[in-house]
Parts: structure tokens; C-alpha cells; sequence
């Protein structure tokens, strides 16, 4: 799937609607992928995220070490995929490999990019003082991709307990708010 | 509205899916309402949720000094009131009054709730560390409240710019993660 670049002044439009994200990182060479929905928004541009990781993940281990990953948007179509990547840990699983996810390579870090996500947002820790009582890593956004085909993301959003909601109808309204 | 109390332990499955949420504060007797995208899942039970605020907001003064807060979810049926109320300010509006929002007593915190919306969390602020550098607030969820006849919430996701996202169809998998 042939990505667009996508400005990082317009990233919070992607996750502040809250969906779940497969979030990607590299260590030793090794890709690993992990389902996430404790993230939010903290500064429009630079783009930074917030992720409340747990520090039994993996990914946790690999995201302190690395300092690098990726955050990746899935839409409905990957929903079972979402869920298999949730269910086990890349400590004795290839995911990339048996649930069939593509890696692209990235051009500011270096986990992978999934092609079969919407949208994919390169991003470096860059403050972890929080890590420590709250498991909480501020992200930067340093690049943004995007499947230009895709108009109106069909997002995945967790309601607990493996039931999610996909997003529907859309709604305009004269807002001044960013 | 009558609601029902709800448990703390759920409180997650409200706030993980991204919805927009009204939050009220009271300082000096006077309640206000703003509207508010950037929030997450911190910890599950006691539940606590991060925000980030701009401080800006005549609501983030009222939180800083008070230390509680009210989070209201609402409904795409409220979604004319939801961006009227991030249109203006609390210094020089009483939106409750100019949008017909009912307030309803907490329990446990001095700001009011919003009758109109389907669930409201009453919330404590435990953690100001990472105001200063983030506009970061630690809340703690001390009391939640639902409709119990909002069994399908329309919640509204916001993609920026008064664009929204309503909440579509709901998708059940087999999944291991809470």
C-alpha cells in the first residue's frame, strides 16, 4: 500500500478521535507489534502523543530501551488481526509472521511501518519521567504517512472485554476549536 | 435524568473508545463546562484518566485551584451544545444558563453534573507534576454515574476542525485484553 506523507500539524485529527493503534517497535534487530488504546493528544505540532504502556508488555521493554516506534492506525478490515496481536506476546511470537502484517521500513526510525494500517506516525520517546509511576511515555511525532485512498477511516475504538465500536456517521459543525 | 451508579472498575470501557466529554468544574459557587478531546486511560480501578488542558481555558485555573471536576459524556443528540460550548468562555458566558445544560448535585465533588449526558464521573485531581511542562492533569475517578437506558451510546469523536465522528456499529471478538 503506497503511503502519502501526511503533515504532522494535522496528526491530532488521527488519534484524538481514540482509536486503537498497533503500535510497533525494533529491538535486536527484531520487529514486534502491540495493541493499544491508552493514548492521547498533548501538543498540536511538534505532534506530541501520550501512552500508558503496561510494564508487563514487551513492547514496554523494547519502547524504554529503544526509545523508538511507530504507531500505527488500523481500520475495521484488520479487526481480527488487531485482536490476534492483543492475545499473545511478541516475547514467544512472530506476529508480523503469523497473523500476515506487512513491514515497510521507516525513514526517522527504525521499527516498521505496517503497510495494511491507514496511517502510520513515526515517533521518538522523549520524555519518560512519568514511566515510572505511571508507565506513561511522551511520544514525538517525527513523521506521518498516509493511505491516500482512504477518505473516511473505518477506526476501531475499545469498549472493554473485546468489544469494540467502528466509527460511523461523520458531523460538521461551525466549531472553533482546532 | 435518573441515573444509576456505575462501577468504578467499568469506568474504563467509557473513556478507552476517545469519546468527547464536557467537563464541569465550580469555583467561587459558579459552575462552568468545557469541551474536551484530549484525555486517557491511566490506571483501571481506582480508575484514573490523564487530560490535558490548555491553560488558556478559563476551566484549567478553576481545576488547578479547586482540584475537582466533573466528566460528562454526551451524545450525539447533544452535539450543537457540545461545540457551543467550546466556542465561548467561561469569564464571560454562563453556558449552563445560555445552552439549557441542568446541573445535578455530586456526592463526592462540588462540580456539578450534566443531567443531559449519559454517564458522568466524578473526579479528584491527584497528580499536578506535569502541569507546568504538559498542562497534564492526574484525576482520579471517585464516583460514576450511568443512564441505565443508554445501552448504545452515540458518542462523538472529534477529527478537528467541528469535524465528528459518531459512533457506529458495535464488533465483539474473542479477545484476552480487559
Amino acid at each position: 500500500m503506497k503511503k502519502r506523507e501526511y503533515p504532522l500539524g494535522k496528526v491530532y485529527g488521527l488519534l484524538e478521535p481514540g482509536p486503537v493503534v498497533l503500535l510497533t517497535t525494533r529491538r535486536n534487530g527484531k520487529a514486534n507489534v502491540m495493541t493499544l488504546s491508552w493514548h492521547l493528544m498533548m501538543d498540536f505540532e511538534p505532534p506530541l502523543v501520550g501512552c500508558v504502556i503496561s510494564n508487563r508488555n514487551y513492547s514496554f521493554e523494547s519502547l524504554c530501551e529503544t526509545k523508538e516506534c511507530v504507531i500505527n492506525i488500523p481500520t475495521a478490515e484488520l479487526a481480527k488481526k488487531v485482536v490476534a496481536c492483543g492475545n499473545c506476546s511478541g516475547r514467544t511470537v512472530d506476529k508480523f509472521k503469523k497473523f500476515g502484517l506487512t513491514q515497510l521500513p521507516g525513514t526517522k526510525v527504525k521499527p516498521p511501518l505496517i503497510s495494511e494500517c491507514y496511517a502510520n506516525l513515526e515517533c521518538r520517546v522523549v520524555d519518560t519521567r512519568m514511566v515510572e509511576t505511571y508507565c506513561l511515555l511522551v511520544l514525538e511525532v517525527v513523521k506521518a504517512w498516509i493511505d491516500p485512498r482512504t477518505k473516511w477511516a473505518r477506526t476501531m475504538h475499545h469498549l472493554g472485554m473485546g468489544e469494540f465500536m467502528i466509527a460511523g456517521k461523520r458531523l460538521k459543525l461551525p466549531s472553533k476549536m482546532k
